[in-house]
């Protein structure tokens, strides 16, 4: 993509109002704007960011034997209803809920056990349907009073969400500790360092768990022993920071929420009279659990954990190029030199963003830093002298002065 | 997929209340699950079909140069205030409207010529940044007091809006123009006979056109002449079928509307105060134009026109699978060929979906029909007998024998 031709610039100032380096650099560089408080939309550079978060997600639900699905937003109250949770005081502090023109209440997703649960009532019959999970990649929304921290706390976000279907509490066990790994390996393709960490379980299990990334922009406090074999949400923990656990000493920090997965037994099975028959002919209600990940909360987190005071350093698995191509100097071969690489680089499949415009190199070398692009390559007549580029990574203040001729290898490398 | 594995199966009957062909088979097939009038989930299978639906819109939009993002369905009251719709009575009627804890208006969008244009003030500064061209595909919303006919009006539903930006009308004619081509390429690619038809175009512009594929399932009403080169909605339509257009008769038929376009002229940037410094440094008022298709509809007009009274006739672009393998007898050698051809087909990068339930021939038939995925093929004890496989194209009563040696390469060639 020509800078030229893109739909956005990245603008010449930060947001005023942003209370987040995320909310300011993303709004800054292009890839958000915001429509009101928590509520933003994807411009084509944050899409492209989006959707490889979202991609990485469903790569490793796949794996895992998740199979996609999509369900509505817009809920009618009576399987909420069922649930009990329509008239919940605290659904009700979080869920939209209004009437159509004939009075007929309906509602917004904020989560969908209640809708997945109506489903499995068509489709879950047989011991033989189960076990089975499926999950789905959309919007959700939360009349949420504090809306805050761009892409952390929304009014509207997107959420992953699986469910998964199990005769007994060992297959659910065993399937639970899957998705687990499913998820720190989906962290760690995100280049986000995240702990697993206790939470409260409700009635059927004692814990759920949490997945959180230490960073002073988390609204949650997370206390942890260094060896990371204890790790519990505030809400649950009992002691002090300074407390022993074995040879360890307990310590709190902020963090960011970036994931969480609860054993749900089969409380909204039975309300949506899910059962299915088992082996001896008997009707079971089946047991179910749910796993979420926000992919626009993760993608606002990696911004909180990979950033300077310049811009935003993305990784290369979520980076929207991996090439930030720019030009310095009015001078004709420059340009020639320039676009060249680029077709070339685009041929060789390797995604670059191309500044061609008429700016000065000093606009144009801070938007590089803003937008964050891991490697920048600056085309000028001092390095066309050496018939070179210059090659800087966005993490590192070293530069390299690259052969043209060895350019499109050298940059088709991952690093 | 082995239907065995898959969350969904198809349902033994058909839903009682069902009022389209569409919403009939796609429920009973599992492709759809009905969570109320108008408001659907896309179970597995459906889903299948609909990212390949999308995705066939999405690289044509992408080929004329629309640049993805993603706007928010939840939106506060001031754009649409700012554009006069806020209050209008016939937006009011298809807007869900709402407010938060604090009393704060809200609208769940329906379309986002609002929204896009307080990007564009944002982002569209200079000459330079036109003419551009965005999109996204994603959930919209409708107050609808008569939801009906499964897939094709719907409460919430699936659409790929583009909006286009110009400096004059010149530039808009053409790439409006450019536009057109594209609809009729995207439902070429998915197997539907779109018409072009002239509708009414508002102040800026005498028509606006409207993409129709005549179905008995269609709500609107097309006059049209055999040549195609006369088609108008009834809206604007003036005289009676039978009336000539040259040597031309004009008739009139049912037809689903499957996409529309529409010049809008100033009206939106000026009401969000969106303008541009033109070459001369003058400030200058873009124009813009709006392109809507629904992909969730799109899948539903495609079961509407492609079916029989046995199921659906999946066109191959946009099937869930190309292959429906099914095995007949419970004897050892049907099930190991049978497992042996759906490993190797799926090596070869053929998408098969593998009826491997123990049920009789007559319920396996019937759901193959139902699902109507292109080709079918069956292993039987008949078939092993003469190392064969049996291969049926869904639209067609012809059986044929493929040597077993030979199935992978023939089942791998589009037909």
């Amino acid at each position: 993509m020509k800078l030229s031709q893109s739909f956005t610039k990245p603008l010449r100032q930060a947001p005023n109002d942003a209370d987040s380096a995320n909310a300011a650099f993303l709004i800054q560089g292009g890839y958000l704007d915001q429509l009101a408080a928590g509520i933003y939309s994807f411009l084509p550079l944050g899409w492209r960011v989006y959707r490889k978060v979202e991609q990485i997600i469903r790569e490793e639900m796949d794996a895992i034997g998740g199979q996609e699905l999509s369900m509505p937003a817009l809920h009618p109250a009576a399987p909420w209803k069922a649930s009990g949770r329509w008239d919940d005081k605290d659904v009700q502090e979080v869920m939209y809920q209004f009437e159509d023109h004939s009075g007929k209440p309906y509602g917004l997703g904020w989560t969908h056990e209640e809708i997945i649960a109506a489903i499995g009532k068509q489709h879950i019959q047989s011991y033989k349907d189960l076990p089975s999970a499926v999950y789905q990649i959309q919007a959700k929304f939360r009349n949420e009073p504090r809306a805050k921290s761009g892409l952390l706390r929304g009014r509207e976000f997107i959420m992953k969400d699986l469910y998964s279907f199990h005769r007994d509490e060992k297959d659910l066990d065993t399937f639970y500790d899957g998705m687990i790994e499913a998820y720190l390996k989906i962290y760690q393709r995100l280049g986000l360092d995240a702990w697993v960490v206790e939470a409260s379980g409700g009635a059927f299990t004692e814990y759920s768990h949490e997945f959180q990334v230490f960073s002073d922009a988390g609204e949650d406090t997370v206390y942890y022993t260094d060896d990371r074999k204890f790790a519990q949400n505030e809400e649950i923990f009992e002691g002090k920071v300074g407390d022993k656990k074995g040879s360890q000493t307990v310590k709190a920090g902020k963090a960011i929420e970036v994931g969480n997965i609860f054993k749900l037994g089969t409380r909204f099975l039975e309300a949506a009279k899910v059962t299915y028959l088992d082996k001896d002919g008997k009707r079971q209600t089946p047991i179910m659990a749910s796993y979420g990940i926000g992919p626009s909360r993760a993608m606002g987190t990696i911004v909180e954990t990979s950033h300077d005071d310049k811009g935003i350093m993305w990784p290369e698995a979520v980076a929207p190029y991996q090439v930030h191509l720019l030009d310095i100097g009015k001078d004709n071969a420059i340009k020639k030199a320039a676009e060249k690489l680029y077709d070339e680089l685009g041929k060789a499949g390797v995604e670059v963003l191309y500044d061609d415009r008429d700016d000065s190199a000093g606009v144009k070398f801070n938007d590089a830093d803003l937008l964050g692009i891991p490697k920048r390559v600056t085309v000028s007549s001092k390095t066309l002298e050496k018939d070179s580029v210059e090659l800087k990574q966005r993490d590192s203040d070293k530069t390299e002065l690259i052969p043209l001729k060895d350019a499109v290898n050298k940059l088709s490398e991952t690093r």
